[in-house]
């Protein structure tokens, strides 16, 4: 068995399918729970998520030889701060936030030291559904997991991280904290920021119900990604504040020219542009769906 | 039968499947095709999509009651100009283009006047296919055609146009020409120009094609729509360009002005931008989805 005892911090949709995955393999004996809300923390007791919770993080990783950590990325610091003094020496830390860099600093804030115990790591799986009632073993089957071991991340915890998300089924890679937060900013972020603004711009035009009804289907699902959770994108932004801010300084700017060249009426230039978007995704996005699905 | 002889002018996916609709509605008589592809054409006979064709679009509109143009954007006025002095005085014309004032202008260009027999027309359908090969008869079934006659369109014209299209199953409804352009650049043009831009910035980092492997599923779904046809895209840009340019530079400030919010950390008002997005978005496009759908 590849884990004794594990703590879920945070039993959502990410941490209850963990849970459920790792259970349906027979590779956990027990898994402790924490959370703030009783009855979603009851009711994964109830599905068998969970054995057992509590709301103090410190008294779940007490006995844990795993912990992981699904709690919104702005509540990171306090999570690790509930931790500090009451983790096993041999205890390893994992993670799910969708920024890296700042999971690093606040351990490194709480602990003052780098953890050779902390791996941190992001799968990259989700639906709409949040709460543990939507968790499913089967959420990271042939879904990405980035890892970003640290200089401190000990040889141990990394095996092991990495043996429990191939044990989920999931496809796991390793890179650096600072390259994950821009590829992330860049595939994730900065789409979502799109969407944000997109909506709000056609939110604040007159007859706005109107044009909302006049959206085609492509836009809609664009738009979709609009309803995402307020407080976890605020987080992420905050968060990811450093790699997101560049590169959608980087976006605004191609959105002036490409603006600026449809005002001169640049018919040539705007072909230009149009052949080389569609080129670079034709190569690259169909290359991919060729080969991996 | 509402039309005896139907021209028309560009056998793709929008053109052959109106003449199919029709067709298979029993509402037409004869079907003249016009393109430039021989070969396209050659195969819309053999469908049964036209009975004949011509690469004349003055021929192919000398005995019509109806003509349907879709021609991109940036051929119309070339396409009146050769249909100029070969139509009917009764003949009935409107068009499928994407922009609706670039199309009136046109026209009036060409005739010295507004044409009352000219419906400017725009069916919301399409595929990612295009050709006669992809076109069928259901492509607009409950599917919105907006028709934005002008001041000088006359009633007949009008009510034929548009019980055409009630035929093929389409949902009917009138605006201006400015009010369209103004819906379109918003709903649709500006999406796609926040396609294409975020491929191009994704394309112009380094390391690019690591970048495209981690993009997630509902990025994908984003720019699917950057492969869209350049020459397409171009022509709507500048034939739309006052709409889409005053769209295009207020989403620019709203996207820096959300830069500059995470740039400085401020969770507060990221939060009520995020939330402001939400609320618009579940209101108007779950409202709409509810009721249509």
């Amino acid at each position: 068995m590849l884990i004794k005892r594990l703590a879920i911090i945070g039993v959502g949709l990410i941490g209850g399918s963990l849970a459920r995955a790792l259970r349906s393999a027979g590779e956990v004996g027990e898994v402790i729970g924490c959370g703030r809300g009783k009855e979603n923390l009851e009711r994964a007791v109830e599905l068998g998520v969970i054995d057992s919770y509590t709301h103090d993080a410190g008294e779940a990783v007490a006995d844990a030889d795993m912990v992981f950590l699904a709690v919104p990325l702005g509540a990171m610091r306090d999570t690790f701060a509930a931790m500090k003094n009451r983790l096993k020496h041999s205890a390893i830390i994992t993670d799910g936030g969708s920024a890296k860099a700042s999971v690093v600093e606040d351990c490194l804030a709480v602990f003052g030291e780098e953890l050779p115990g902390f791996v941190p790591g992001h799968p990259i799986a989700g639906t709409e559904n949040s709460g543990v009632e939507a968790s499913y073993a089967e959420l990271y089957q042939n879904r990405r997991v980035i890892l970003t071991p640290t200089p401190k991340t000990s040889d141990t915890a990394l095996e092991l991280v990495t043996a429990m998300w191939k044990t989920c089924g999931s496809d796991v890679t390793k890179m650096s904290v600072k390259h994950h937060d821009e590829v992330l900013a860049a595939t994730s972020h900065l789409p979502h920021m799109l969407a944000f603004a997109l909506v709000d711009s056609l939110a604040s035009m007159k007859e706005n119900d109107e044009i909302f009804r006049y959206a085609a289907g492509g836009f809609r699902d664009f738009t979709r990604i609009a309803s995402s959770s307020p407080v976890m994108w605020r987080d992420i932004c905050i968060a990811n504040r450093e790699a997101l801010g560049a590169i959608m300084k980087s976006y605004i700017d191609n959105m002036a020219d490409l603006t600026d060249t449809i005002s001169k009426g640049d018919g040539d230039r705007l072909l230009e542009i149009f052949e080389r978007a569609k080129e670079s995704r034709d190569r690259y996005i169909d290359g991919i769906l060729d080969s991996s699905e």
